[in-house]
């Protein structure tokens, strides 16, 4: 059918005209500004605390491409987040504004995580984000990990504070003040709760999404009766999280423990997702710590147990942030632009009406809105685009850019036959379109289901045996070093010092991501001392 | 049928034994302590940054009684959000932690208000916290209303900072910042958006949920190409918000407009939704703003018309905040505690099963799992307090005391008629009671959407009427004196000055609340010069 159609498309070139819907690449000329690297991430010297504000520009066509992955993959993330429209930059050095298609990516992550820590008995609250000073000295090791990163209030309604605030990086410290006088016996627990909030921390090296001065996230924070509660609480949060990156965002993470060294300012153990991206960087997706009486011995959290005896409580706390959507862009995204797994995707499905003639224009526009109030009511995300500012084929490259999984064309002569004609983001060409589906709602809508199934099983199978096909399994140092100057990851056994690991960071560059929970059978040697070893490891280098 | 099954209840006395249903006032014995107002409120000066955390207590089941309302309607409110655990004092003065019962409230307002402004045709985005301390200082009027409240870090990764931040008490400034990047022409307009944050004012007199140094809110942004779009949005949301709060909070809230004297620094216009409290002061309960080109012309927010021309946007902004949950508390709640609207009510029936012999348990407890199942299906917020700690007549008490809306108490005896007893938390004793009601499921559900129905409208009603018989029509200065004085709302004519408004404030500590939408017909004269007016004007103490 598409040999059929296709002649009678190429040849029209009126104002609403069709660029041949065969064409793979298109040029792309969006009116957007390029986010450039130097403005939002800075050395440690030198950091002006504000950028200047860029002039306003009028609208214009300049020619615009996003770089190709392969040839600059920083570059080319920073065009997809501009051109998307995902973030921009905060006036304040290392600050993200998130933009409204950025930010409805987020809010399906909230949604979906939201629901599973209600069901798993959580109950979300709010906690202040100003933590007194004194606060964050409690716990030795916590104020060590983060009070280079700390921003400070000292002045409140124009008077200098006698105690300097800080601007909660993170509110282990501020939950435990709470806890200590919500829990007084057995009863009062398990207290499981979560809050969705900002958190600010003074980075030098910042990226829009993975890793910027505030962002927003989700802190879980629990408190037991016995270690082995806080440990199984630990390991379902870690679980919610693995089975969300490989179900909901198609990234098939490596979940594991954190080596001693690598482990959360604070915490007994340190459960991690690390993610591979697309230029086989390491990504830490999301982490659930047990904190074991860590903070419970430094704040008095006690509780009498069912003998009467006071005892301080068994902790765990557990965080998924905005991270997540930089992630999603450096698994999926190729030269055309973002790539969104359907599950995710602010706008799944996205239509096209086509048509030349004038007479053809409403009956096109009713078919559009018959297909789309279909798939709406069906619960399918579809937006349709019939600005008659654009070309149908801008719009295409358009919303491909943009990532939206699946887009309906639909043609005067669409309409004649009662199809229409879809296309898939993440197979270009030929290849990823199907002509003649039917508009009959029940035949269009379960076709519509079965693709984004399709698309998001695809995208998860793709980035899995990308994935595998850059881990290296190595038995000595020197095999880590070359995997490493692959740019792979190098797995092998490890039980070697804490100091044996700074050494592969300093030499490499490499850290250790995790222990992974899937271990290989049998003895193995460690890589680097040749002892025996209980585990592998992971090591790459990472975000 | 009550008095059939009285006889058998009242002579119960074993361990889950049933207090007699017919007691309308019950001993509370919580093991909460209470919020002192002290703590929290403070005087501008002698205030310590931090007060001190209190040490662990045992838990111990000292008698609290709520004190009542109309003895002290401060200790009173405060109490309520003690015991019903709806939020706590953090560590720093003024700020407020909001525990999950008190979140799960300000969630109920979120979801109904985050549907309609979609709906509407905003977005949610999210905007950096810290705004660069000139930025506050474009508007003239902005800076005049914020500076005294400002929070400001002035230390980030332990170096001073060049230009001190600004936290954001709220984001006009850095959101036109943005918007003079993202408006080009008047096809980008009209630009709208939303997000939900937390904002910091540094304010001396604090009160939970009312006035926090810290709070949670949304603020929508938006930008159009004329005033009459931009005054058009703005009512368009005070309306929304004027809609929400009738039929979700059952808040029978005054909508109007701001005089000169009270409107937001940096607006041409505010509107308002002005709440009556139990103790008969005025709670703006939210507000909607024509910016005009203030804003835009501070920043140089600007786009070219259709004619080529480069012109200032027009502007909006409007908020609603977690002081809402103070409104809800302060308009519904009465001696016994917290009452609760059914449409944001977290629960809103609590089931309590009751046995006396052991045989009788599982089938009491099969009963009420069937009956939360029917209930909890038809999406209906249910909660079983099957706890052995405590009898039937304290739990009564208790979830009375949180507000929740319906009770329903099944016994042995309702389990062999197959039918439960139904409670309405706004009726107190045996009027708000009833027997008999099936528990097949259809004819349950039915009648438990329709009680909640009741409830909801019937809270609405009493609001409605306390409002009225609140407010005084006055047609001259000694009659707002003498309505202020009892304690009222007056409202009469104004066509005054600035000057005489503000004497108004000084004399008899009311101020103009709104120039209500809706007006008497007629020629008025100003009650304070007698000069002709316009309009009529209310006149209240406020939170």
């Amino acid at each position: 059918m598409g040999a059929l159609r296709l002649p009678s498309l190429t040849s029209l070139s009126s104002a609403a005209a069709a660029i041949p819907r065969h064409r793979c690449r298109r040029e792309l000329r969006l009116p957007f500004r390029r986010l450039s690297s130097t403005n939002f991430s800075a050395a440690e010297t030198e950091l002006p605390t504000t950028t200047t504000p860029p002039k306003p520009k009028i609208q214009q066509d300049k020619d615009r491409v996003i770089t190709p992955r392969s040839q600059d993959f920083n570059a080319w993330y920073l065009d997809i987040i501009a051109n998307a429209e995902l973030a921009d930059y905060g006036p304040v050095r290392g600050t993200m504004v998130i933009r409204p298609y950025g930010y409805a990516i987020w809010e399906a992550i909230q949604d979906y995580l939201n629901v599973k820590f209600k069901e798993t008995g959580h109950s979300n609250m709010y906690f202040p984000q100003f933590i007194p000073y004194s606060f964050i000295e409690k716990e030795a090791s916590h104020v060590e990990g983060f009070s280079p990163e700390l921003a400070l209030v000292t002045v409140g309604g124009g008077k200098e504070l006698e105690e300097k605030l800080v601007v909660r990086p993170t509110s282990e410290t501020i939950v435990n003040h709470m806890f200590t006088q919500w829990i007084h016996s057995y009863r009062d627990l398990p207290l499981m709760i979560n809050q969705w909030a900002n958190v600010t921390r003074w980075e030098m090296r910042t990226k829009p999404f993975v890793r910027t001065l505030e962002f927003l996230w989700q802190e879980g924070h629990t408190a037991h009766a016995t270690p082995e509660e806080a440990e199984k609480e630990a390991l379902q949060m870690i679980d919610m999280y693995t089975k969300f990156a490989y179900q909901q965002a198609a990234i098939p993470v490596i979940a594991g423990r954190k080596s001693k060294v690598e482990t959360f300012a604070g915490a007994s153990k340190t459960y991690t997702i690390e993610a591979m991206m697309g230029d086989r960087k390491a990504l830490q997706a999301g982490t659930s710590h047990n904190l074991g009486q860590n903070f419970s011995r430094a704040f008095g959290t006690q509780f009498t147990d069912e003998t009467g005896q006071r005892q301080h409580v068994w902790q765990t706390s557990w965080a998924v942030s905005t991270r997540f959507v930089g992630g999603i862009i450096m698994t999926h995204g190729d030269d055309t632009g973002l790539m969104l797994p359907p599950n995710l995707a602010p706008i799944q499905v996205i239509i096209t009406p086509i048509w030349i003639k004038t007479d053809e224009k409403s009956g096109v526009l009713d078919a559009t809105t018959s297909v789309k109030e279909s798939l709406q009511a069906a619960g399918i995300k579809v937006k349709v685009d019939d600005s008659e500012q654009r070309k149908p084929g801008w719009k295409f490259n358009f919303w491909e850019m943009k990532g939206v999984p699946l887009r309906i064309e639909i043609g005067p002569r669409d309409v004649s036959s009662r199809s229409v004609v879809i296309s898939r983001r993440d197979i270009p060409g030929k290849q990823g379109k199907v002509f003649g589906i039917s508009m009959e709602s029940s035949t269009l809508v379960g076709y519509v289901k079965g693709k984004l199934d399709e698309v998001q099983s695809s995208l998860l199978e793709k980035a899995k045996s990308f994935r595998d096909s850059n881990i290296v399994d190595v038995g000595s140092y020197d095999e880590l070093k070359e995997a490493i100057a692959q740019g792979k990851w190098a797995r092998g056994p490890w039980s070697a010092s804490d100091k044996e690991e700074i050494k592969v960071k300093e030499e490499t560059g490499a850290t250790l991501r995790c222990f992974p929970f899937e271990q290989p059978q049998g003895t193995k040697k460690c890589l680097m001392t040749g002892d025996p070893a209980d585990e592998v490891a992971i090591f790459a280098k990472s975000y």
